[in-house]
């Protein structure tokens, strides 16, 4: 199931390196000594876990049915407009953030309201990313909260 | 909005009543002067929340999508199995339980493990409810809140 | 830190062995070959947890210091009078809930409302149990998760 | 009790115009006709909720006797150094920014991790504010919320 997770971000524009990226620039001033490679290898740790990979296929399946019309209306609908008080996408990742402890909260919010880097440019591509672009924010922000316990 | 989410839930065999039912069964210790007529008015302030009305809205999609094989796979059979650490539907149902604060969780909870009522005649009736029985249950849980903060 | 927290529900009545049982009562439906030496095993693990740790020494100072007329007014007397609308106790208690996902959330409810075992024993000692009772329940309640996720 | 929390926080230093002036900040690009007053009143409605109300008292007070050293160690301590990962803050800031549901969630991650306006005064003010700076993330972010869904 880590494979069928991994392949769908894939599918939709999002690799393990993009994620390693954002994780460095966020945990490197707390921890000088910090390589990309060990980035890597933490958010790598957070997607063997099941309820990740749950999230993960709940969310990209639901964006991409969404996008080919084929969700039940009104389901549809809301999913492609993602209106600001649809928070299903949140709630979802949600349970990705927490599987290191609540500490990866600040980071999660940070770069859902920022959107650097792979999170940007998932903004820029258009398509259905409404569950996607909080899914991603939320492996970033748990990868850093293994580091932070880890350190 | 509020119409689409009681209808779905009609659909799929919940009316008010039963689940005004459930409250009163829970709250009249705490109160026992509570009628059955005001638990059934919480319910219905539970479901003039856009929050609420969004979660329903997308549990029973999910139900019915992978009730009809409609759902792309792998993530139909993940609903249709509703394995035990595939915790989304609870995740989703823990967005309606916070509408009025925490104090519903132990309710919720409580709920979910002996599904008493209507959420008992949901296991029995067979076709795809892993979305709906906790959606149920957090509604319930919710109006009890609800009761709770007014009383 | 790990024996500092153990240390402190053992001076409160709570041990290992009481926790096993519980883990036990609930898991055994699931896993009929389940030891209570194997639940006795999962609930140490919860307690390695770093955030753990911090739940029970929060939460078992605050229970003896407003026990001890300790704490600062008004706190004291919302701590020892324990509202039903006070759901800070809740909230601590979920920290601990999710270290292993949300799937402890219904076992944690259940517990909270039927308070068997040592829970139900906990309320009967009387003196201060505002936050323990839930620090136990949800201590319960992660150790079952671990073993629905090992099993 | 509404008071008493009001009351509190103003003696930390934080008052209800510097938590409008940052909802403002955040509100006002997606609603370029929002008043400061209007922001000053959200903070005011989330400042009602009872379960708010618990959590700045809880906080506040916890900050204040760490700060006198009149918390039992080791918790004063662990108050004090706000270790990265003591999350009881965090957790207690939830209760708060989820009263107005999971929406609030970005924006109280955003105002931890980049502290502007009030916050940052906090920050260089000294003393303990290991709960507060959490708790008036998350008062803002609520009213966030709070305007998002009756906009």
């Amino acid at each position: 199931m880590e494979n069928e997770a991994l392949g769908m971000l894939l599918r939709r524009g999002i690799d393990l390196d993009s994620m390693a990226q954002l994780v460095h620039e966020l945990q490197v001033p707390y921890n000088p000594t910090l390589t990309v490679e060990e980035c890597r290898e933490s958010v790598s740790h957070v997607l063997m876990k099941r309820e990740v990979q749950y999230a993960i296929i709940t969310g990209v399946t639901l964006d991409e049915m969404a996008e080919e019309g084929a969700l039940k209306e009104p389901f549809g609908s809301i999913v492609r407009e993602d209106d600001r008080l649809f928070s299903i996408d949140e709630i979802l990742a949600l349970g990705i953030v927490n599987v290191y402890g609540s500490i990866g909260l600040s980071n999660f919010g940070f770069l859902s309201e920022t959107k650097p880097g792979c999170l940007g440019r998932l903004e820029e591509r258009g398509g259905v990313s409404t569950f996607l672009d909080d899914i991603v924010a939320a492996l970033v922000a748990a990868a850093c909260a293994r580091i932070a316990h880890n350190a």
